[in-house]
């Protein structure tokens, strides 16, 4: 105990099933405090400016220093949509125009489903934002492969595409998993 | 206080914005907690017995009584295929086969994704789970539109009708909102 009676912060910390409930959850043991933890949603996007992919230098961990397209955790009260949008503008400083859903990859390891649209650029006008070092527009074959973030972003361009120009296209989950089966 | 200098249990209730952090999230002043609310995941399907559809009546809040496609949150370190094979079990102690991704709806207002399965029934073999009063197959045109628990139930079910025998599909977003923009 702390001089005024105040136990020292504790947290959720102990693991336990609550009353009613069929899973174990982290409670605080000083405040009573339930903590549902919940998988958590990537939106992303493969943003486009006349046949060049918009590619973003990661300036934060984890995998700085990599290559990634704009993509980061939806917030409360947003669409899919509109979460992919704000990600290409506080990554790369780019307005985009969403034209289809392109993937929804689960990656149950981390807990994570992500979710990809195919996307335009409004225009060419792109600069890095306070999480990317660099930003640029490269051509297919620029694509620094061996230095992506992480593997999703390698799916999602290569099911742009096969999305790109193709009238049967239907959306992708993991390339693992296709059809996508439990 | 309590007799044994316990404070009372307070939980995450004060809203400021922490240290490093730009949005306001709800924090324990009792333990220091700060709880990251994020967007829930939905995971579901459309449940089919030769040409017959799975209903289940709702026994739990929200919209006790009302009629439902087997779907609920997403578990952790689960993908959205199991999570909806999981949730037809524990719902109508269904199993099911996932055919197809179906839809992803936004519901930006309750900050969920839903995402919802094509799937076969295994059997014809279902019953209600602790979760639901009843559960039936069902006919198109037994189908109780009016007492539907939510307006995604019927968007799924809709949606269903599109996919069936389509070869062309594609996965579908809110019915507001074709093509999807942000």
């Amino acid at each position: 105990m702390t001089a005024d009676d105040t136990p020292p912060p504790t947290g959720p910390t102990v693991l336990k099933v609550p009353e009613g409930d069929t899973h174990e959850r982290l409670v605080c043991e000083t405040c009573g405090f339930i903590h549902y933890k919940n998988p958590l949603v990537v939106v992303g996007s493969v943003c486009v400016w006349q046949g060049q992919f918009l590619l973003c230098r990661r300036a934060i961990e984890p995998r700085r220093g990599f290559w990634t397209i704009p993509a980061g955790f939806l917030e409360l009260e947003e669409s899919t949509a509109e979460g992919a949008a704000r990600e290409a503008l506080e990554e790369a400083c780019a307005k985009i125009e969403i034209e289809a859903l392109l993937a929804v990859y689960d990656i149950p390891r981390i807990s994570q489903v992500q979710i990809f649209y195919a996307a335009r650029l409004a225009s060419p006008d792109i600069a890095p934002g306070v999480e990317s070092l660099e930003t640029r527009l490269m051509e297919w074959a620029e694509i620094p492969w061996d230095d992506l973030a992480f593997p999703s972003v390698q799916w999602a361009l290569d099911d742009y595409q096969e999305y790109r120009g193709n009238d049967s296209y239907t959306v992708r989950g993991n390339p693992d998993n296709r059809p996508r089966t439990p």
